[in-house]
């Protein structure tokens, strides 16, 4: 390109060729946003090579915004980078609840990313087009998971002669094209934790561990006071057919239901009435039920209706919440759980008992009058992507899922089947929960425990200090320099919180001395350290840390 | 569907036509033989139907293949399912791996998996071709990463102020569509586990605390024996020009120097004359010295070498590495390292010293006659998907990939320039070597240390009994079955290497009273286990395990 004011002009002009091709295709917005702001900054440079001095200007403020490449720097809408502080905030949300799970003898498996977009196919419903499928590029059909859950059935599904009694968890990334709410959490990529038991056992027992855990992780997270809803789908299902719900209805009724944590009672009856079509006396019928809340005595009361008792589904279903309650008070969790009848979860897969943990900081938002939450259809196990709703984890019983993926016998059955109950912790709601509990520039993202800093350079002997150090397992640094200044050395330990701090010298590495300041000391007659020989700073060290 | 003979012959019909539709795409052979092995099964039930028994059979044979919804049950090609043995390998490696980072106080970072195309875009060479992108459904064009550099160069651009000096590991999987080698380990979505110091420092401070990371890590995964090469990009250049290679073919004859390691030089040689069009006595040149390796002494040797000497670029090599030893002996890991002419690392963006970890057990299989692997061009930083060459762990210095983001100045310089030292270990490869060591039925998979059993039911018993050994932050298990035989529970044990069993009685509750078994126990007198107050239950079992 020999002329640049000509190359410039050309620039200016494609720019302007791909905005009105992307402005056709129905760009989204904020993508034809960043190309509109390369072409006025590509204009602005333009002016300024005429010699227009306010546009030169204007180019130079834009300038930031545009790369070498022509294309704005961010990443990709609805994902985020987690930088050094959040991450150490996140792994230790990990770990706390990985702990939690190991103590109840779980163990890990990994999934890919990506799967057959044949596996999540009529997995989700309506959410199914949030489904991320990957380009064509020759070969497979794949899209990104959408949860873990669907791998997981497809994983017994294949292994499931040697799994068939099995404590799983899986932290990991899931990914949905939903329209990106960033500052509320809601993402398009964003991490679900799940805890599962398959398996054939005994009734309600799994189930019962599976809230034991749920409430020793919440508890383990300090997230703040938490109560768990239940509910078990076959009382739902006997509510509904004592109520008259035709079969087909039972479903869309349900998750009318289901939206009863942000909607009034009057617009839930009214989705039953209007939109689904149901008989408005089934309607009240139901709207007396799905008020009942309570503990165990709800089950006392329950059991004296006797067109409730007399339907095989409800009944099997108080069955087995007065065993869960049972196996509930000998693991002492009973009183966290709220029984309530309004419970119903969007997803179809639930067949027995469901949940959902809420706490006070994850309540939904207070609406002004008049004003009605946008409700996403559909739902799922822990809707990471609802916003402003307030479960903070989420599950219940799934026995035909696995059964889906394992083809059918001449009857029309499933090959294999396995019962699973598991638990989704809303890991991303935990973490917005604990990040607005501290300052992030507080938080010690390094393990760093000594720096070793010198007065005048002796960049080997710094060196050779801090590999003694890390042979004797102890976490150093020191300043990439060959002579920095000891203030600057001091900032460093502050900047990076490390508590210890090894100060050599020439006189004293001659007098086989060092100086081990505690930086954290006030102490002013400590300020210059102690005096420790060089051949006994190791052990110094490690028993000084080891006191902390 | 009324009739099932007629459904049936439907579905094979549309089976066929699903075949030869993939057949005119030209789908990939698996995806063809799997609709293929479905539409046989079909057949074969339409024959079973008609009464022919020896199809009958083959139905039943292969019905395990098709699955319900009539696809073959299976994860995405170049993909795996990793179960719990394998994960308590995998995560034993990141955690030894993780545990040494932060002895040298890194931090970690988390970017998502996917990023804008354009910043994928120029950065990989021909290996572009094997870039998985997203499906455009409306929105921004997006790309899997194809490894985790770019991504970090990509974050350092957009958060420059704030990491000037900053030492990060990222462990996450990276994807590539490349022909997949499951058995050999080369796969489209695996591990990668990087660690980079990026900042301006004193030279060659960072570039000697990487190296002793990588033989800290490399010690401490056990790998067995292994090598660092090493070498510079500038002695290397320099070494180009003093033998008279243009500057224009700089870099494609350092790609053909990268493949001594897998060709004779013979083959190099052609490669440079041949098809690079370079005079025959400057190839004879380069061969003279790229055969020359050896330690720090192979300086003294180079700088002996007035041509050498007398070019710029080779002579700040030269100086870089002999600073550099010193600090390796300071590091006391110089003896690890092999000054290797030879080595040349595929990427172009390296601007310094560059190197490569190799294992006896990584080394490249021996060749027979005549025969030739296959080479992949381009190359990368590990190259986990190049089938049975030896890196385990490479890297080197970049200092101008951050720049490429930053945009650039009026004089055509980059805004931002943050300088880099990087190494990525081939933890996929490490796995491998590891799991190669042990049977992975041998492996514990599970934490679990203490099973609660009884001999005669005693559910809610046994849950209490759980319930405070989880209180006490020992990790439990019981059966989930109502009355489960001992022998069950003591299989169970075995099964899952459970070292301890507490057995419940009516009897020994009745006096306050359990037995505790150690399961690992040969002792006939201990069969029974040691009796134990219910009250001191707790206590003696931390201490029993506290004493292991």
């Amino acid at each position: 390109m020999a002329d640049p004011r000509e190359a410039l002009d050309k620039s200016v002009q494609e720019q302007g060729n791909k905005i009105r091709q992307l402005k056709t295709e129905k760009a989204e917005k904020s993508v034809i946003d960043a190309e509109v702001a390369i072409l006025k900054d590509l204009k602005a440079q333009l002016a300024a090579m005429d010699g227009t001095p306010a546009a030169a200007d204007a180019s130079k403020k834009s300038k930031e915004k545009v790369a070498k490449n022509s294309f704005t720097l961010k990443v990709a809408k609805g994902t985020k980078d987690y930088n050094d502080k959040e991450m150490a905030i996140r792994e230790k949300v990990f770990s706390t609840i990985t702990t939690v799970f190991k103590k109840h003898g779980a163990v890990t498996i990994d999934t890919p990313v990506f799967e057959l977009k044949e596996v999540l196919t009529g997995k989700y419903g309506e959410d199914s087009k949030l489904i991320y499928d990957l380009k064509d590029q020759g070969g497979e059909e794949c899209s990104l998971r959408y949860d873990l859950t669907v791998p997981f059935a497809r994983f017994l599904a294949m292994n499931g002669k040697e799994y068939q009694n099995f404590k799983r968890y899986h932290i990991a990334k899931v990914y949905r094209r939903d329209q990106p709410a960033m500052t509320k959490g809601r993402m398009r990529e964003f991490y679900q934790c799940d805890f599962d038991i398959a398996g054939v056992y005994d009734p309600m027992i799994p189930d019962a561990e599976i809230l034991r855990i749920v409430v020793e992780a919440l508890t383990a997270l300090d997230v703040g006071e938490f109560t768990v809803k239940l509910n078990h789908r076959k009382i739902l299902d006997g509510i509904f057919e004592v109520c008259g719900v035709p079969a087909e209805k039972i479903r869309p009724i349900s998750s009318a239901v289901d939206k009863l944590d942000k909607l009034p009672w009057e617009d839930v009856r009214k989705e039953m009435v209007q939109d689904k079509g149901l008989a408005p006396e089934s309607a009240d019928q139901i709207g007396e039920f799905v008020k009942l809340k309570g503990g165990k005595d709800l089950l006392d009361i329950l059991y004296k209706n006797e067109k409730l008792t007399a339907n095989a589904s409800a009944l099997k279903g108080l069955d087995d919440m007065k065993l869960l309650y049972s196996y509930l008070e000998a693991f002492q969790v009973d009183h966290r759980m709220s029984f309530d009848l309004s419970l119903a979860r969007g997803l179809d897969y639930y067949t027995g008992i469901i949940y959902e943990a809420v706490t006070d900081k994850s309540a939904p938002p207070k609406l002004a009058e008049g004003q009605r939450p946008s409700i996403k259809k559909g739902g799922d196990e822990v809707d990471e992507s609802t916003v402003g709703v307030g479960s903070i984890a989420a599950g219940g019983r799934y026995d035909e899922l696995v059964g889906m993926f394992s083809g059918t016998n001449k009857k029309g059955e499933p090959n294999l089947k396995i019962p699973c109950v598991g638990i989704s912790i809303g890991v991303e709601r935990v973490f917005s929960i604990l990040l607005a509990k501290q300052k992030l520039e507080d938080i010690k993202s390094n393990e760093v425990q000594v720096l070793v800093a010198s007065m005048s350079g002796l960049l080997p002997e710094r060196m050779q200090i801090a590999r003694e150090l890390w042979d004797a397992d102890v976490k150093a640094s020191y300043m990439f320099k060959v002579k920095p200044k000891l203030l600057k050395q001091f900032e460093m330990c502050d900047k990076d919180q490390i508590p210890l701090c090894v100060i050599i010298g020439e006189d004293e590495l001659a007098k086989g001395e060092v100086k081990i300041k505690d930086m954290r000391s006030k102490d002013p007659s400590q300020s210059g350290g102690a005096t420790v020989k060089r051949s006994e700073m190791i052990e110094y060290i490690k028993e000084y840390l080891a006191r902390q």
